[in-house]
């Protein structure tokens, strides 16, 4: 039986978008490839409200992440880190030999304005590195009030992970002055995992230029170069099937339009947030709640596995606690194409699986 | 209309397996993925003939062969090129920063077992990185004869790029004592691209423990940590999508038998040499011929774009040459699924645009 997935990615993908996996292949420097990629690059550009380059990446988001540090940082990066995603950053750092430091909150807090300010006052920092939405805790950071600072230091390149939000959550990524905006297909874009997307400015493309021991994979000058000058090319094979369904799910998306999925995020969310605050407790910090995905620190007296066996025999899959908090808390993902209905049967069957494992207990 | 691929990757997919492309998402730490990425691994040893442990990457082979030449080479790699993907892996040594030394062929020729002594024999490096097939010129190079040089040599690493030839060609991997074998999706495995491949020996896993500098996403030491240790999981979100139809292609190849699909290159190789050797010129060393690809020099009179348009309007596609022979040569691909009787067809159908192509420049 097929699990239905509510879990922070890969998300539950319509069977429409995943019929579009199987469209027979092209070759990848035809004009049919150059036509799909630039389909796909101008309604990304709508989607993430946009004029810089789109790039593709045949990857996970991890990689572009990795490029990103890789390429733009000549002095020093200040990583912020909100939890798992963020310390993956510091990671990537270490392991390419990149210079940073890491700034971390307490698990389920923000990174703060002032925690911005005084690391990029010190003048140390050429790039920073900021967690958008973070789904080991279901909090998302405040983009606007953290662009007021970062703005002021224009020297910085500014690389934000929206991975778990782009498409769900409120990003206008030109707005917030984001150089390198990165998201992934499998959360709220609905797509299966497999490609990751940049949106890159022309400054950190040539700032990036002036920058040794870039990698050649993740080489964000030589992506946005296949795609500037060839034009609406891949340095590489990419993956065609992602494409294919990419370019059809944009429609979609568009078609239900930017401002409305951002609310019916909004909406999802508050329902399980109620749901939570009714059942359990929310583990972040509730100003600033990811639109989605929830975190829940489990007071149930049922311990996660349990409720995931029984909630997986109804055919429904949540997640676990991410890292540290894989016990204590377990979290529900509102993302992509979610409708109401769905949340609501979601969290009906959770109900329902809660009183009979209660009852089984009090035997 | 569709144009069916005789490029050298993107190969033709047949339906069944593109359907796969289409299968309902899991969760990536499930234990349906474990169970999917473990049968995927112990097929791809049956196909690859060896014992090493087999990672998947979500990206192009190119990713991997970067990842190799990074977390391998401790003092210098000696990279061996015979053309396009060769000097590609030389590149990526300059992005990263890993010394060495470029020793290349003239196009159309092999690397030769006294190319391979001459370098080892300097005792300079522990890393040498071999193209069994070049798709650029359609050749292969004498894995067997290369292997009884650096056999010699048990402190090299020895990795080689058999992305357009795995399950194709006569590749016994343990038996060429093979360290790192590379391969990809998109060619004689007959899936998509998208997903690379490698099959690597624990002792080359061990000396990457004691080199810096590797990275994280193309990290060799994490891939087989969460292949060995988790176990058969992948450090981020995999391309499930080709995880499935990976899964079932690979039973087909099994089926069918790794010498009998080796025969059916061979056979379709030498029609595809014969039509060459009749209507123009096989490009390249005739002792060493590609059974994946052939490379033909274009004597007929007639350009390639025009060829290929008229291929086009028939639903064939073929390929033109590659980097320096785009106009002298063109490619005929005869890769993973294809029957003797769709390469007699496609050159029935190239025999008949040329009758056609001549008569109007006849006119």
């Amino acid at each position: 039986m097929h699990k239905k997935l509510f879990i922070p990615g890969p998300v539950e993908v319509g069977q429409d978008v995943l019929n579009k996996m199987a469209t027979p292949l092209i070759g990848h420097r035809t004009k049919d490839a150059i036509a799909l990629q630039q389909s796909i690059s101008e309604k990304l550009q709508k989607v993430m409200r946009t004029q810089n380059t789109i790039i593709l990446s045949t990857s996970s988001g991890s990689g572009l992440m990795e490029g990103a540090v890789r390429c733009f940082t000549k002095n020093r990066a200040a990583i912020f880190s909100i939890g798992a995603f963020g310390d993956r950053w510091y990671k990537m750092c270490v392991a390419n030999g990149v210079e940073a430091d890491l700034f971390s909150s307490e698990l389920g807090q923000i990174t703060t304005p002032e925690m911005l300010e005084s690391a990029l006052s010190t003048g140390k920092y050429d790039l920073i590195t900021i967690t958008h939405n973070e789904t080991a805790t279901g909090i998302h950071n405040p983009l606007k009030a953290l662009s007021e600072i970062y703005k002021k230091y224009p020297d910085v390149i500014v690389c934000v992970d929206t991975v778990s939000s782009m498409s769900g959550d409120d990003i206008p990524v030109d707005e917030l002055a984001i150089d390198v905006c990165i998201t992934s297909s499998q959360k709220c874009l609905g797509l299966p995992p497999g490609l990751a997307i940049a949106a890159v400015s022309d400054r950190a493309v040539e700032k990036a230029k002036t920058i040794n021991n870039r990698g050649l994979y993740f080489d964000y000058v030589e992506l946005v170069k296949f795609v500037k000058e060839k034009p609406y090319q891949y340095p590489s094979t990419p993956s065609i099937s992602h494409m294919f369904a990419l370019d059809y799910q944009l429609d979609k998306i568009l078609e239900e339009g930017i401002e409305n999925r951002y609310k019916r995020h909004c909406m999802l969310a508050q329902i399980v947030r109620d749901w939570a605050t009714k059942n359990c407790e929310l583990y972040s910090d509730p100003e600033n709640l990811s639109v989605t995905v929830t975190c829940i620190t489990n007071t149930l007296g049922i311990s996660f596995s349990e409720l995931n066996k029984a909630m997986g025999e109804r055919g429904y899959l949540i997640s676990n606690g991410y890292g540290a908090l894989k016990d204590k808390t377990f979290r529900i993902a509102h993302m992509a194409d979610t409708t109401e209905e769905e949340i609501r049967e979601l969290l009906k069957n959770l109900d329902e699986v809660i009183v009979e494992l209660k009852a089984a207990q009090a035997k």
